[in-house]
């Protein structure tokens, strides 16, 4: 039986056009060199339309990418829209990535246009050369152009290809399923896989955040949204505060404690998000200047590795400040899971919900399974792969035959976890990090979270080493705060009553930072191959 | 350009697996004769499982329509998952209705089973005859079902149904865009016409009332669902409430002001809906029993007719409920706009938009429109035809090629009012009672409301009557309360300085009670035909 619905499609243009018609006063701020600039909402209606009609005149047709390689910014935030909603593709670049991956990315990706920020223009400049495709090289903001002559590209200025366009545009009607935009994982194996996003895995993910249930953004919230733009659609922050009619905060390339607690205090965001480094530089520099003041932070949605829960309740505690923590990636758009306890656990046992991944979030499936494929219960006990599915999870990667990610239609999230029956997630390791120590699992994240519970700790990481007698071992790479110091022997004590006998390390060493991905993440497979490299100074402690 | 997203459909069996796996702890609580009785949504999923295989072998098949004659409690909302996850179609039919309406919806529907509650099988008797598709009648709850054995049909008892049913069904994979669920207009005019919600629909409207800027529902919240889950599907709140792991108190045929009390103060809702007319009856109540305890409703939502600013006044300050009026019917699942004014916007201004039909809601898009079918603008003073579209608005009716309430791929509401710059909706009339006086229109609904601001009056109606030299004027219908008195006199002045001065009507009638629709609402047609034929009483009064 047919229904009498009216067949109407979820898109990127459905979330401008309620966002910058009813609530066109809303304000887009963008940090500078020396202040600040801002835009209300129905001025970013116009901008897109401009941005769309430029682009369109540089030749960029429905489908074909135009790419950026930008900070969180107001011109970010236009092609954000102005891109999917002509009916193209956004293809938001890692600044953080080598050269060679940017390189590879953008040739499989066919990128036709790229826009860059003249404060990072050094570093796109190297690439340019081995972008095969690309025809136009875009600039925002100040500065000289001059060494993108040298590449044969056609340069234009952002603010030129602006200006003198229509300011509004008769936006196409777009199929649903056709791709808005699109990212590649920063994995740490093999080279980044495409995920492309479509209008309709946007726009479920956008209401999703904003339902009460995950984050909620209201009219009149005020986002500051430190997670990349370039990372996973800033964690769906941009489509879902316009969505919403929340004011929109852009730090540009200023992601350092200071400035960052600058535009807190100054332009009072309700909701911030960003991975767990950037909140701990923040908590060291509110400690050396208690006078400033971040009051009007509600709730910090915090991810990409776990948040220590000490972090966690200090903010709370000290500051009214409640991280919220989640979990996702690059093919969950991302939002899959966040830690928000039932309102009747309280005390020591929300505590332990808040410091797990997250709770299950509506619209996607969860399930664990063990290394035959075989499906575990949620029981809270059972560890197996995490695997996930809905309608804003990726079925595949772009021009990519690999399915060892996918069984069955569910994603292979590469997590190793527990989920208990209430959809809370526990993750113990990434598949490829785990530690097989005769034949058992030591959850290298446990022991990292109780290592960095020691108040001498900044940042521990653990990972798998050979071990002549148990196959695999762990090694603890540990970060001393400055003022303090510790010892291997004081922090095997330290875990003693806290994990499982076998599970204490034997090998530890203690370095000035951990390795990180390029999005922040400990980069485990680095610290293996400095360990197997003999870099490492290694100190054994048995009992 | 395609995306890498799964093709994961948007369905009610999501839903129903969300709510009842990681929310299994949650109730759903339904009023009894001489008390409650309560289940969990693990439970719920259970006998949903066990019902579903019962319809099944009653040879229930897919697309086939199942009815259900019931009022809210456990069994309807086994139905309303049940039915749509098996890949049926639930046809909720209204209980107030006439009994030829009721077999002339049946018969268009061609149901094949109904689901009918004991406490009104007389109701449903006196029609069971003239439904020529129904071949069997499930009766709900205790009592005798002697009389329907006349009617030839099966009959076979609810719990006899599901009795040794498995406890898990396969649910089928579906379309989203199939049929999930039926629902009529209860037009004044003509037959009534059937709408059909689809998975995806239902999907996405649970979705949107459980975004934060709409009714924002949580996990531990306790939903009072008044509004009749036969009147378009009870504002979406049972699937809102099971997605989100909000318990669901459901009243039965206990409607009344002390026992809605009794469930409030003893089950202590957070959220609740319904009429104005029921929170009207609620609030008399209380002012007989002061003693009585509402405190734990935070908000609740009403709609249907325009609500009084005075009652909202009264029960925020009072009691601390937020009355939260929103806007929709039947044919937009219901929720179109919820009156939430912008956070900054405080005081007088704030209750000016409380009193607005409400703001548009995302995935909602709405224009206004004159006679001739040209948008207007919503400068908040244009008057036009209110026309709304969108991924849970209706394209069509069942069965009937009438295309009049569509326009250009909009559905034409009826309803006449302006919009503001920021989406807030005030309706100024049904088209179809709309008031021309002398080539000017007038407000039924704004004098409405404005006459019943006077402190003696418990319900106004106001309706056009012919008049020979303006065309049209208003007649004014007021209910006094029991222990007022009033005057047309009075009312009149009372109106001066509120109305323009050619919209005092000169026509007055006090009546016992304003008639109302099978769903509540003032019945202007009747009014209208009981002036014509004389009935009413009016008294003159001109300056």
């Amino acid at each position: 039986m047919a229904s009498t619905m009216q067949d109407f499609p979820l898109t990127v243009t459905g979330i401008l056009r309620h966002g910058t018609t009813w609530y066109s006063g809303r304000k887009v701020i963008s940090r500078t060199a020396d202040g600040y600039r801002e835009i209300s909402f129905g001025e970013l209606g116009t901008r897109v339309a401009q941005l769309a009609h430029g682009l369109r005149q540089l030749g960029v047709s429905t489908g074909q990418r135009v790419a950026t390689f930008m900070p969180n910014n107001q011109e970010h935030l236009e092609a954000y829209f102005a891109i999917p909603c002509m009916g193209s593709v956004l293809h938001t670049l890692n600044i953080r990535l080598a050269g060679e991956q940017i390189a590879f990315i953008a040739n499989q990706a066919e990128d036709s246009v790229v826009l860059v920020d003249m404060s990072i223009l050094p570093l796109f400049t190297a690439v340019l050369p081995s972008l095969t495709t690309v025809h136009t090289v875009v600039t925002v903001g100040e500065g000289d152009p001059g060494p993108l002559a040298a590449s044969g590209k056609s340069v234009i200025r952002y603010d030129d290809l602006l200006e003198g366009q229509p300011t509004t545009y008769d936006w196409p009607e777009l199929d649903e399923k056709s791709a808005a935009a699109m990212c590649y994982t920063s994995g740490t194996t093999g080279n980044p896989k495409g995920v492309v996003y479509s209008h309709r895995s946007t726009y479920l993910h956008s209401m999703s955040v904003n339902t009460a249930n995950a984050i909620g953004l209201v009219d009149g919230d005020r986002v500051l949204a430190v997670v990349p733009m370039f990372h996973a659609n800033a964690w769906g922050q941009p489509y879902a505060a316009v969505m919403a009619g929340a004011d929109l905060l852009l730090p540009d390339k200023y992601l350092q404690a200071e400035p960052l607690v600058d535009m807190i205090e100054l332009h009072r965001p309700t909701f911030a998000a960003a991975v767990p480094t950037i909140w701990n530089d923040v908590l060291q520099f509110l400690h050396a200047h208690p006078e400033r003041d971040i009051s009007s932070l509600k709730t910090v949605c915090c991810g990409g590795s776990a948040v220590p829960l000490g972090m966690m309740k200090e903010y709370e505690q000290h500051f009214g400040v409640v991280i919220r923590q989640g979990w996702g990636m690059t093919e969950t758009s991302p939002l899959a899971a966040l830690a928000t306890p039932p309102p009747e656990v309280t005390g020591e046992d929300a505590w332990t919900l808040r410091a797990s991944a997250g709770r299950v979030a509506c619209g996607v499936e969860i399930r664990i399974v063990d290394d035959a494929g075989a499906v575990l219960p949620n029981d809270g006990k059972a560890v197996g792969e995490i695997e996930v599915r809905g309608p804003w999870i990726t079925g595949s990667y772009y021009q990519n035959a690999d399915n060892a990610k996918f069984h069955d239609g569910w994603l292979r999230t590469g997590d190793v976890g527990r989920v208990d029956p209430q959809g809370f997630i526990t993750l113990t390791d990434r598949a490829k990090d785990v530690i097989k120590s005769g034949g058992e699992w030591i959850s290298s994240v446990e022991l990292e979270l109780c290592i960095m519970e020691h108040p001498a700790v900044l940042e521990a990481a653990v990972v798998a080493v050979p071990d002549e007698r148990w196959q695999e071992r762990p090694l603890a790479a540990v970060v001393i705060k400055n003022d303090a110091s510790s010892s291997a022997q004081e922090l095997r004590d330290h875990l003693c009553d806290k994990v499982a006998r076998f599970w204490l390390p034997e090998r530890w060493t203690f370095i000035d930072e951990v390795p990180k991905t390029s999005v922040g993440k400990f980069d485990k497979k680095h610290i293996r191959s400095l360990y197997a490299d003999g870099v490492y100074d290694v100190v054994e402690c048995r009992d």
